[in-house]
């Protein structure tokens, strides 16, 4: 059986959960969310690089990522950030849809599943 | 190879299939499609709690969870219920977003990946 | 640590990538966009099954589908595509909502997780 290790634990979720080696990271959306979805964008992957890094991992591992973004018209910008800070030759499954998220404010939320 | 066991299989759907030790849920919605957020809240953390244990497994070992709400407006209300059934230091990475489901009487729907 | 393998890699993301036994597609969505929903979820079906092929498994080792579809009045329609197509005794783990799609004559995207 393998081992279950939570990183940033909250009463509510954590921030990531790496189970063997794999790594499941919480759904991350930006600290300012008065940023436009350029500015979202960036800080949901810096904060992803963070994670991960704590992981024992990085995004040249990621294997699944799910976006959801509040209006599809946003769906150019954010990939334009994507496409600059996916590793090269090690992009992963991935998946964007429309959805409100937790507060208006919010333009896009990614939650990804890593190896380690 | 690890095995794969599935749980409750049906024609389109098994409530639950377990890959080596990972723990896959189906999507669950509340019984009783007419109670209010908290009332379908509860319904549904209680069958995740019926599987899981089908699965030989339980909430401690949830890895991520995935939450669709039809309105954002009950997120407190659902984030309640949640919040006094999750395991104390170990809870899972998840997401919440807005999304319709399967009829306009279910107000909340949850899918999990749990170890065992 | 388990071997990953990415499939038919793109700048953007991978359409699949396999963690050890663990095999992870993208978002599937139709060729044609003009097709109804009960073309596209054809196209789509047969992709993931041109997929599963590429990563060395098959639709009966699914173990999980995440669907999108963009107007639930198809959920029946997209649903008998599916239960024609999933493989008896091996279905899997499901979750459909309603959410917006890249382009507005998208009307379904599957995503799914296999073993192999």
């Amino acid at each position: 059986m393998a081992t279950i290790t939570r990183i940033e634990v909250g009463a509510r979720m954590s921030k990531a959960v790496v189970h063997g080696d794999t790594v499941y990271l919480a759904g991350i959306v930006a600290d300012d969310n008065k940023a436009d979805i350029t500015g979202q964008t960036q800080q949901v992957l810096a904060e992803i690089d963070r994670l991960l890094a704590l992981a024992g991992t990085d995004k040249s591992k990621i294997l699944r990522a799910n976006i959801w973004i509040t209006d599809m018209k946003n769906f150019g910008a954010m990939n334009a950030v994507w496409d600059a800070w996916v590793s090269p030759g090690n992009t992963p499954a991935r998946a964007t849809v429309e959805a409100g998220l937790a507060t208006p404010d919010y333009k896009v939320e990614i939650m990804v599943v890593a190896a380690k």
